[in-house]
């Protein structure tokens, strides 16, 4: 499963995407130095029902992720993100509701009006009112949605399942009628009842709906949950699935990637998660959980190099920091620290990096400056210093662990006080060095070994 | 499954938590008003398999948390953060080996001798010479680990499973007779030969270890793979199950729940999930996680209250800030801002929150600032400012919507030159707007009532 090959005892030709778009290659071109184990109890090969390699992606950021305590977007903001989603390659962008407000409705018809490759939605109530001002817009497809739990039932709407269900079938008939898209979500999914759901979910089928949405609209879910529930309407309905997965109890791209499995179809997401509360399915961390599973689909069809200046877009635009530990993107994504992770990742980066930097734009960085780093580190240091050719083996150790001229004095540049008084990992042990720290202890040896 | 009752449908009394402790309630305490539903298809009633009611913590904050990039941990500092931890209820505290320096195993020494309810490990290589090293620490047990993926057998330490499996039993040997606790790991298990790794753990269960550990240590995993291969091994080992998993693709707390869920018994967790890389499950995403499947085994457990102060303490340290969208500490976890969704949670919370803020100590906020802001959520703060008793229902809705004094000019100060020119959705739509504006606008309203 998951577009994997090349494992520890299975020749790679036994390997099959469990499901791959006809477009692209049967063997899903995995980099064989990088995929998960062939010889792994989680290899189904042929898992036909099975989206993960061809599934598309309803990019929400100027819908829900306007839902965002800090999201503020004028029209120039709002046309700078939808081209750049455009440029990445999402399959569509999706708006706020132009009932919402003037700004909202002026500014829904202006995007509309970009002519990008994307096409675009918007999300309303599910009534005639709202799809009435989402059709003039000139929106590609109208996104429904109606709470169907008890709790939204009683607290929100007040209205009874038959009454959801006459409301949602007349909307979607005058939808069809205008020629373009339409969805029925319901909301807050998984505290409905199942039986109720579902045979919403059919009747909006019957009618010619485009998609129906699953959305765990509380982010309480769990990927059994959404595997079972999304592979039970799989066998209901005929139409897309589309899942909206939020991040409150940290299983959103977890729960997206279940469901693709159980044959969902669309991935709500929105740059960096962005969205009501924590937020939803961040497009980076679902790109570094797809990229994974299936490297070929995901590779060819979205421009990956443009995530970090996506993430950077919308980061100043709310005015928020990119998370240390983001995917991809985080300072530190791919940061090797440990003596035994260094040492490894320099004879094979595969060794403790699941996702290839560079398919992102991203570079590794090898750190050496602390009380667990290990001599192999420091030697890749040496030679990225240029100074590989001079240095033996037994004086690169030297360096790593016996006494040697202090980086401390060093850095002040009196070199008369230098002092055979520190080491990298004795210094380590002491205070956080710095690699120009590192740095000066090699050179200051470098400088001892020519006197 | 999971602890959930009170659905739309099925009468509460019907629901059971799969997996509670003993020493729980067998209604497992689930608030009626905030669990998942019974009528949907995830409710597993008596799944034996399952730990999620009686999981136990193995807290690396301070030692796969000092493989974060940023991290310097001096002596002073480990010992707040091990205090922090064990009044936070963790089960166990790992630290750095003894082996990596001087100050790592006079610290591992000193930490050992605090004297806290958590026990002590230490997470060495698996040889002899690092397991005498741990021992002399005096902790309460020994972490080995050693590389199993062809990966790491062939670029880190070279050796066969054969060697593997004999250098193991040798050192599991050495510490069982030293009367500690012993847990065997092997590292990249999603990637090594499955037979391999279940004839390695089975020969490690028969002589005698505690804990065979499983570790996605490139973070590559998938719930469904988890599941399989954690469900795989409950069948072969008698032992508990540890497990350890990284970040990089966006699944390590939706991994460690699938783990438990298929009878692991073990979760590594570090504060904020710092580690190498983007880090491994984070505690406090963990504990969201948790509190939504088995709340009354988790509330009566942990100290849930001293997360946040426990997130700051170690933010702080490693100078990071605590991202935006963290689970349940976020600045906006329990932040609601569409006019839909603040409608709902001021009429019952449960619409649209799975956690409840006070559980953690923490308090939600209905945002009444936006362009997407309901005439609900004005109201509400009109009450909150004390002025409730003063508004009629169409009093709200003018404020809400219909031309009102400015707070633009009213935040001047300067009375006479408000204008009848602004309502809250109209400000909203031109500029962001805080609290205080819109608290301005009310009170300004206020004022024009009495007169």
């Amino acid at each position: 499963m998951c577009g994997t090959c090349n494992g520890d005892a299975a020749p790679a030709a036994t390997s099959t995407a469990d499901n791959v778009a006809p477009s692209t290659s049967t063997r899903n071109g995995v980099n064989p130095a990088r995929g998960l184990s062939a010889a792994s109890p989680y290899q189904r090969v042929q898992d036909y029902i099975s989206n993960v390699g061809r599934f598309k992606i309803i990019e929400s950021t100027l819908r829900e992720g306007e839902q965002f305590a800090n999201a503020f977007f004028d029209l120039e903001t709002k046309i700078k993100i939808a081209k750049a989603l455009d440029n990445f390659g999402v399959d569509y962008i999706e708006l706020t509701s132009p009932v919402a407000s003037q700004a909202s409705y002026d500014d829904c018809k202006a995007i509309c009006q970009l002519g990008l490759k994307a096409k675009i939605l918007t999300h309303v109530r599910c009534n005639m009112e709202d799809a009435r001002k989402a059709v003039e817009c000139g929106v590609d497809g109208v996104d429904l949605v109606i709470g169907t739990s008890s709790f939204l039932r009683e607290y929100s709407h007040g209205k009874s399942m038959d009454m959801i269900k006459s409301i949602a079938l007349e909307v979607i008939a005058y939808v069809k009628s205008k020629g373009i898209e339409v969805r029925f979500s319901s909301e807050d999914s998984f505290r409905s009842n199942l039986v109720d759901i579902l045979q919403l979910y059919q009747a909006c089928d019957k009618a010619g709906v485009n998609r129906v949405g699953v959305a765990d609209t509380v982010g309480g879910a769990t990927p059994r949950m959404v595997y079972d529930l999304i592979r039970t309407l799989r066998g209901c309905v005929g139409c897309d699935i589309e899942t909206h997965f939020h991040d409150d109890t940290g299983c959103a791209v977890a729960n997206a990637h279940s469901a693709l499995e159980a044959g969902a179809t669309h991935v709500d997401t929105s740059v960096l998660g962005i969205g009501e509360r924590n937020g939803i399915t961040p497009l980076g961390a679902l790109m570094a959980r797809m990229v994974v599973t299936a490297p070929d689909y995901v590779k060819s069809k979205y421009n990956l190099k443009a995530l970090k200046s996506l993430e950077t877009l919308v980061a100043d635009a709310v005015q928020i920091n990119i998370p240390f530990n983001n995917p991809v993107t985080g300072f530190c994504a791919f940061t090797h620290k440990a003596g035994i992770h260094a040492k490894a990742i320099l004879a094979n980066p595969s060794t403790y990096e699941i996702i290839n930097p560079h398919d992102f734009g991203m570079t590794r960085y090898v750190s050496i400056n602390s009380r667990i780093t290990g001599w192999n580190a420091v030697k890749a240091r040496i030679e990225q210093l240029g100074l590989g050719a001079e240095f033996s083996d037994d004086q690169v150790k030297e360096v790593y662990a016996s006494p040697l001229f202090s980086a401390v004095f060093h850095c002040t540049g009196d070199i008369d006080i230098m002092r055979r008084t520190a080491k990298i990992k004795q210094m380590a042990d002491i205070r956080p060095l710095a690699i120009d720290d590192t740095d000066s202890i090699i050179r200051s040896y470098h400088l001892d070994l020519k006197v």
